[in-house]
């Protein structure tokens, strides 16, 4: 780990960088992947599936029985597990439920914005040693609560074509549509063009590689929409001289472990915290199944100490984190002062892992500064707003002559008819 | 204009087709400008002045003193209606201001949201023939309520090097931070890298043209958000056989006026509203200023006629037009079953001008079929959510083994371990 001693304020940038990840050459295979795909559709997901995830597919969607024979290859300790965290997941997406405010902005003027769903839907969840069925409960319950009429799930298969069962077993308890046994860049082409057996999407969701990655870019040339660039997972914690160092260095080592380029920075005013922390980590690390991949990553994250909590707060929203922790004493001041981060842990018994499971909240969070313009994955993710407005004559003759002159002076006589002409009519009256 | 009866459904995505626009070529100059300003910031800024708008420009920030002059520069006449717009947006977007709702999704387990502003915003104003200082009013209005701390606005000078007042007066008015005199691919390069005179910006708004759209795209590879594609500009009516021919002819050429790829559509039940619309265009149109780009776009327009009105909105829904004018007697169908469009104007009283100007309605809004999956600009688009969750150890307890149970499950030990270590140490207690 690297210790950083009171940086200056102007170095913070550099010390805090993230790893530079130039996607140029990825960008033309996924172009070519794309072309192919607009092309000649559920064949050339059949050719890719086969080139990178070497296996013959010959039914892409996964069908009835699968699904429910799912059911009974997962302990019941796992189901209970999912449906608990399905539960508050559902809880706290459905208090992000607005109701529509009417606004007479003028009398007889009345303007109002609503919600509606973003009718299909795409949901990319990525095969690999671990099965991402957390993801599946992230995406599909708000999407559920949305009111999104089809959402389609697409997770690569395994070498013997199949999909985990834990990913199917949360589809259906999460009325997923439909679930593909289609992975990687080919995934994202199919949902972004359609093909025989995959729908065309309005938007997609969910994390990758970099290669997903950059085909989700490349999908929002095509008028898809995505959920928000995504990069490496980090984790920041904020500590004083009464924090739990063993704790904190739990959570450190559980960012850590997500891949060898995930970040973890630790800011303290107490340099006794940042070397207590640094001993618990080395403790904690050897006994950890994923040793390799997190020691990797802990050996470029920082400690850094700052001489005040004015100081780290600044630094810590200059950095924007995916997931910040506050373990320090003085909660208060970093809730209130916090302006960029995805998702805020508060206090001793409240673990980075909570939020990626079972507190309630998303784990679909900004990563890469992208905290500083992006919310993570919400309800209105799903939702997008329409405004109407209703002018009466009453109200035309109200704003109507505005209208005329702004028109006018933006050189739009057209724009300026539209109202004089109704104008007119309402004087014959 | 293009009369079509009855079309069959499989046919709707060909008619309602808008016309391609291929940038591969634009992006490349794209690239280079932006890595000369990336490398050379305000010199090479100065340079692209120079080249594209033909005009040196030594200072890019407007004084004080200019600012001010406009004022007197503009009558009062505009100076009212600004005001008056003014006070519709801004009592329209205030009222889209949220509660933060407290969710305990388990005993002691605590989550919520906040919306925070976006920080460093960039405002884009295109320049040419119209000061679009509506634009302004509809960008930095929101940006204000919302709290963004820096609204940089970048608009290009005229051949004197100088902008136009009421640009100046509308952005003072709306309490502007900065107005920067940089036009198209420069601005938008300006505003993502910061130069000697333009901060760094986390993210961009504002129409543009084709350099600019290719631009704001290749921005969000540098950490950059931006409000969203843009396209351009289209209006679809539906009528009845009641409908005031003459007001939708009105509506239909002022959004044909925008630009010779603008789009304008009308659906009707009724065969005799389709030929009394085409017949009052012929009309009107006579008597434009921008009668050459009008009858360039209104060749291209459509005349659907359709059976029923469920075929209408189901092929509305279709196209997902930006905006939308409920011209038939029947507006509450159309307004309960309308799931796509940008902004929905109901009546004969509602001109879409109205919406661009003044009922209170943000005029930033989804094209091109975008508004399937986006919202038009609204106060959330200056805002962004950040999820806080605090635990307790009762509520670990009552969450911590489902942890645990899906951490292990999807094979991340360390995550697992977060929260065995707390609660371990609540079971010495």
């Amino acid at each position: 780990m690297k210790k950083i001693i009171n940086p200056n304020k102007a170095d913070w940038p550099k010390i805090l960088e993230r790893p530079v990840r130039a996607f140029d050459d990825i960008e033309e295979l996924v172009k070519n992947v794309f072309s192919d795909i607009d092309r000649n559709g559920d064949l050339s997901v059949k050719k890719y599936t086969a080139l990178y995830d070497q296996v013959d597919i010959d039914e892409f969607l996964v069908d009835d029985d699968t699904i429910v024979q799912a059911s009974s290859q997962i302990s019941e300790e796992l189901k209970n597990a999912i449906k608990l965290a399905k539960e508050n997941i559902e809880k706290f997406h459905r208090n992000q439920i607005t109701e529509t405010v009417k606004t007479e902005t003028t009398g007889g003027v009345v303007c109002w914005q609503v919600k509606k769903p973003v009718e299909k839907i795409g949901l990319y969840i990525p095969g690999g040693t671990a099965p991402l069925f957390s993801s599946v409960l992230m995406l599909a319950i708000p999407a559920k609560i949305a009111g999104c009429s089809e959402i389609i799930l697409c997770t690569p298969p395994d070498k013997k074509g199949n999909i985990n069962p834990a990913i199917l077993y949360t589809a259906e308890l999460c009325d997923v549509t439909k679930i593909a046994k289609i992975g990687g860049v080919q995934a994202i082409g199919a949902m972004t063009f359609g093909t025989e057996s995959i729908p065309k999407v309005d938007k997609i969701f969910g994390p990758g590689n970099q290669f997903v990655t950059v085909a989700k870019q490349i999908a929002t040339k095509y008028g898809v929409a995505i959920d928000m660039p995504a990069g490496p997972s980090e984790l920041l914690v904020v500590a004083d001289q009464n924090s739990n160092a063993a704790f904190i260095a739990s959570d450190l080592l559980s960012q850590a472990e997500h891949g060898t380029d995930s970040q973890v920075v630790l800011v303290s005013t107490s340099k006794t915290m940042l070397n207590e922390v640094e001993k618990e980590v080395k403790k904690q690390l050897e006994v950890l199944e994923r040793k390799e991949i997190a020691k990797k990553s802990i050996f470029n994250s920082k400690l850094i100490y700052v001489e005040s909590e004015e100081k780290a707060v600044d630094m810590i929203n200059t950095y924007a984190p995916e997931h910040f922790i506050i373990a320090s004493e003085n909660e208060l001041f970093f809730i209130e002062n916090i302006k960029n981060a995805g998702s805020v842990f508060i206090g001793q018994y409240t673990p980075e892992s909570a939020g990626d499971y079972a507190s309630g909240t998303n784990h679909t969070l900004p990563t890469n500064g992208y905290a500083k313009a992006y919310s993570g994955v919400n309800l209105d993710s799903f939702l997008k707003s329409i405004t109407f407005q209703r002018i009466s004559a009453e109200g035309l003759k109200n704003i109507g002559n505005a209208i005329e002159v702004m028109a006018e002076a933006e050189g739009l006589q057209a724009h300026k008819n539209a109202v004089s002409i109704r104008l007119n009519s309402l004087k014959d009256v």
